[in-house]
């Protein structure tokens, strides 16, 4: 087994979030389900952004943002993803590359757009995620650099592209790479529709010992194994997988691995503004410190500051330094 | 003369702001004209944009923003200007419309693209803006709907655009439409190397009382009368426009009006984040209170307000609820 030569590379989402804050009464007018991420197609995304307050673009995409929260950290990483040849594709390849992070997959020609997600903020801080895929929904597995998946020390999931069947096919095939060359693989559930419809392959993957590391928040834990009681959840997942972190919003976060067990609390903040990206940056803060041999309560204490950071502002990637946060507060 | 259908109708760039936190380095190191703003072509527009940090997207344009705080101020208002058939000029359309405001100057097929402005704002606040006008260069006055421009009660140029040949054509049109029309008309000098370049323009349209209503900065009105004080420039100027308003940023703004003179102290703020914007939003706040009939003072303040707002965030347009804050303050 060589060197790694990334720390961490991901599979995910190119797309690029259109922020808005909006009413309350908004997301129960245009039908939204409040708090979750719901997949629309062109047609619904034309409807919602014409219904949509005024909105400022930034690059998302769940590993995207994770990948970006690591690379702030000093972590050496690189994305496969697909965006289209248009103004958007540009835009979410400009702040891969501008964050430090190697993103080479070939943008697509023709319909559809580049993917972009609809987010309307509530003043609660709460964000409604409407997703239209574009041509992140047609990543083929020829798309896959089979060597640089090999040269990555972390291969990085995201549950949301695990929808669309061609991304599926190379999110398997990359799983295998990444096995086969002796790297551990880290996947995060991403939200519970996607358990809902697919988790008898998470269990599976699961119970063959295909996960490394599994990031999932409450009610992915509950709905991936039925059970409704957070302990009973964990303590079922929990002996499975060598690393499970579980996300509980204001409530901290608990993770178990090679027989310990953490739990931080979460970060106080002055006033919660767009909660998008809390849990791809409590990822990155998590991967930030377990990459680098950290104990588990300290790879969760970062990952906890670095969700902080995230809903202090609009946008899903880190916009202090992360760095220097971290390095303030512990 | 019939009653005005807006309150204001502004022709002005139709462009998106990219805007980016970066190191004080980066703006000597890309040789850019730090807190100005330079017409770049689209070679240069992308070699800055390969090297700028990660950005927002946020639609931007001087007086489109203008426009943006006056509708958020309860104005009718409507704006003519060029975008191309492209994802940004979509953006800028939704945003606009979504603020309020009439848009219905067709979008531009072929090249170039949407016009956009690279912003790089250092740690102290200060942005240095480089724009590429793209469609917007080619607003033809072919696009001017007179009738609409007749409709309304002020008609709001930015001197940005007076650059491109197309668009100046276009503006010399509406101000006659405008003033045939009993309207008034409202410039802003938009910046000091606009007034080096088409100085005697302006200086001409002064002299023949063809401007209602002027802003400038301090180094702008310098421009404009060879004369370095402040005050010497103002009581120049101030006797050949019926209102005249001289910003000095953070030591306030200064307005003279039918024989009254007022001055206002900068709104203090506990930090600057993105002066973007800052005389755009000024010039809302001024224009809101004066189409209302307020005092030159008011007027002032509600400028002052609304300046303070927009360099509290990121972006150029107001994102809290002006009314409420203006409300709250005045």
């Amino acid at each position: 087994m060589t060197e790694p030569r990334y720390d961490v590379i991901a599979i995910g989402n190119a797309v690029v979030d259109v922020i808005a804050s909006c009413p309350e009464d908004l997301i129960d007018e245009l039908q939204l389900n409040r708090g979750g991420m719901t997949l629309i197609d062109e047609a619904r995304a034309d409807e919602l952004y014409d219904a949509m307050p005024p909105a400022r673009e930034v690059s998302g995409g769940s590993a995207a943002n994770t990948l970006a929260g690591l690379s702030t950290l000093g972590l050496q990483c690189a994305f496969i993803g697909q965006v289209a040849e248009d103004q958007l594709g540009k835009v979410f390849r400009h702040d891969m590359r501008a964050t430090g992070i190697d993103f080479d997959t070939p943008a697509r020609s023709g319909e559809p757009a580049t993917g972009r997600v609809l987010i309307f903020v509530t003043p609660d801080g709460e964000r409604t995620m409407n997703t239209f895929l574009g041509a992140g929904q047609f990543l083929p597995a020829a798309a896959l650099d089979e060597d640089l998946i090999a040269s990555a020390a972390i291969l990085y999931l995201e549950g949301y592209l695990w929808d669309p069947e061609e991304p599926r096919s190379a999110m398997r095939r990359a799983i295998e790479v990444a096995r086969r060359a002796g790297r551990k693989v880290a996947f995060t559930a991403s939200e519970s529709f996607v358990i809902e419809r697919h988790g008898d392959d998470f269990r599976d993957l699961i119970e063959r010992g295909m996960i490394d590391i599994l990031f999932v928040n409450e009610s992915e834990l509950a709905t991936l194994t039925g059970l409704d009681d957070f302990d009973a959840g964990f303590d079922a997942i929990a002996p499975k997988v060598p690393v499970l972190v579980a996300t509980r919003s204001e409530r901290g976060a608990v993770a178990h691995a090679h027989g310990t067990r953490a739990v931080v609390s979460a970060e106080p903040i002055d006033h919660v503004i767009d909660t998008t990206g809390a849990g791809d940056q409590f990822a990155a803060g998590f991967l930030s410190g377990y990459a680098k041999g950290m104990d588990l309560e300290e790879c969760l204490k970062r990952g906890a500051i670095a969700a902080a950071e995230v809903i202090s502002h609009y946008g899903p990637r880190p916009e202090a330094d992360l760095k220097a946060l971290i390095a303030e507060k512990l």
